[in-house]
């Protein structure tokens, strides 16, 4: 495995790790902001950290960072305290218990997204702590910065291994965005003389795709086309696509994945064209299959208006489920993000 | 065959009819104010008619009405002159030169949409006329004026049809806009103790679904739910659909039909779960299948910007086909306006 240093050969894209804690402050990228502004905003405190998921400021990969470092957040206050107040391992006790709240505070910010599972890691590694006799407060931070150190140097790899998939000529459709993993993959393989072209869906509501997927693949000077949603059965009946790459939030046992509402239909799209339907995925163990994921039905206002502007007028309701989970047997490879793998 | 007159059991929608001539003046429903204000625009001669077209002031059945009464604008203008220069019935070739001109001039504002059809008819009766030896300024206001008035009719004969389609507790997808008579239809079901409820796409990039399915719909008084086009997988494969209806814009002699962007993918969506097809067609034997039927691609601007405000920034290109074609493998029933049938 790579270390978690970013290779020369690849340039990073703001989204690939979007918060950083520095100091006593969690700095993560407003992703509602870009294109228009590349902006960070402060993460204090658990609370905060719970916003800025639940306002959808980041999410994805993004959402990952916040609740690990938001752990790193709580026991930085935690050591300030006993500094102040003379304590000493006594409180070993007393940490735990916050890291457990902490935990279950952040279970709760949005479902579909694993957090239980992110959360019940930090948990055991307190728990260890404890057994070992360790000290929770370098132990629990030592564990976190090793693991998220690990992902990062995975997610490298995973970006030369999606590099080594693209071909000369390919044009690629994608859904939603990748935390930056396909832009970099695609500024590599440019760096390897292969040139790709992508299809963007727009993505509704939040306009993902057009926001930050084309945003990112210009930034890396690759060539990208935004389409509306609907146009993706058009250019793929068209042969204007010859590959499919979308993300996942959540995956299976079984290879069922749950990713941004449309990832479904896509997938169903590009088996009725024959065209080779590929996804990143996190494996998790924990859920069998897609019908065991809950799916998050957002605020149908989120649908119904834009930039603060109602789109539809009068008692409209809408119906916003914010991801579809997609069965296994459409697609036809997952490329994994073997941690512990 | 219905008279033309709406029938008291049914309310009628302002997009059922929406282009109508008072004096000399052609009145054009502004659908792209809708749902904020019902205005009109005031059409006065062809270059306007042309205009409210291309900027899609009017869309699928206005264009229709406005192009059939765009040559009643020539007319009424023809014969001021006519009456101010004291001409008689010598000018009849100017007459027939200048119908000739205005179908040229209609037919090229927008492509997919069957112009030179409608504009077609129209000259075949100027020619009728000479044929005849009678007065075109007389015998072609009759001619369109009859025609019209007949689709009236059979319009309103296939709102009795669909209506007659849905059955209670129905939960019915549709997509873009059907120009009144999906509305008209469920609010006939009603009458007739039958409960029906919508799915309406937003359908990106011109909200026609939010803005104008939705709107008339609530309207009419029937239950809507709008969803992001990008949620017609996960509705449709959770079993909340089981008929999908759609209008079209242009059909072939083989069953083809063109539709708004978007429809094709419903239709292969509605195929893989099993949830019959319907669409309103206006059957032409002009295009024998839809691999001739020339799709109007758009300025990409118009998925670009949103309100005047743009959602992506930089140097990104976009792709926006308006319209998709639907083979008719896809289609359960179609359901046609049998204009002369």
């Amino acid at each position: 495995m790579r270390e978690g240093r970013i290779p020369a050969d690849i340039k990073q894209s703001p989204l690939f790790w979007p918060a950083r804690l520095r100091g006593d402050v969690l700095w993560v990228l407003d992703e509602t902001l870009i294109p228009q502004k590349l902006r960070y905003i402060k993460v204090r405190d658990t609370r905060q950290a719970v916003m800025v998921i639940r306002q959808m400021k980041t999410r994805a990969f993004g959402q990952f960072l916040v609740v690990m470092q938001a752990f790193l957040l709580e026991i930085i206050a935690f050591g300030r305290r006993r500094e102040e107040k003379q304590e000493g391992r006594s409180s070993q006790k007393d940490l735990f218990n916050r890291i457990e709240k902490t935990a279950a505070a952040l279970n709760k910010s949005r479902p579909t997204f694993p957090f239980e599972e992110v959360t019940g890691l930090v948990v055991g590694w307190a728990r260890e702590a404890i057994q070992r006799n360790q000290d929770i407060q370098t132990f629990v931070p030592r564990r976190i910065n090793g693991y998220l150190e690990e992902i990062r140097g995975r997610r490298l790899d995973r970006v030369y291994k999606i590099a080594s998939i693209f071909e000369d000529g390919d044009s690629i459709l994608t859904h939603c965005n990748v935390s930056g993993e396909l832009a970099m993959a695609a500024y590599l393989a440019r760096q390897q003389n292969k040139h790709v072209h992508f299809f963007a869906t727009e993505t509704r509501p939040y306009f993902q795709g057009a926001k930050l997927t084309a945003w990112e693949l210009r930034r890396m000077g690759v060539d990208v086309t935004l389409i509306a949603d609907n146009a993706v059965g058009s250019v793929l009946s068209d042969g204007l696509v010859n590959k499919v790459m979308v993300g996942s939030d959540r995956s299976c046992a079984n290879g069922d994945f749950a990713n941004k509402i449309g990832t479904y239909q896509i997938a169903v799209l590009a088996q009725e064209f024959n065209v080779p339907f590929y996804v990143l995925t996190q494996p998790s163990n924990k859920i069998k299959s897609g019908k065991d994921i809950p799916v998050e039905v957002r605020n149908s206002q989120e649908l119904l208006t834009y930039l603060n502007r109602k789109i539809v007028s009068g008692v409209v309701s809408g119906f916003y489920p914010a991801f579809d989970v997609v069965p296994h047997g459409l697609v036809t490879e997952a490329i994994a993000l073997d941690v512990r793998g």
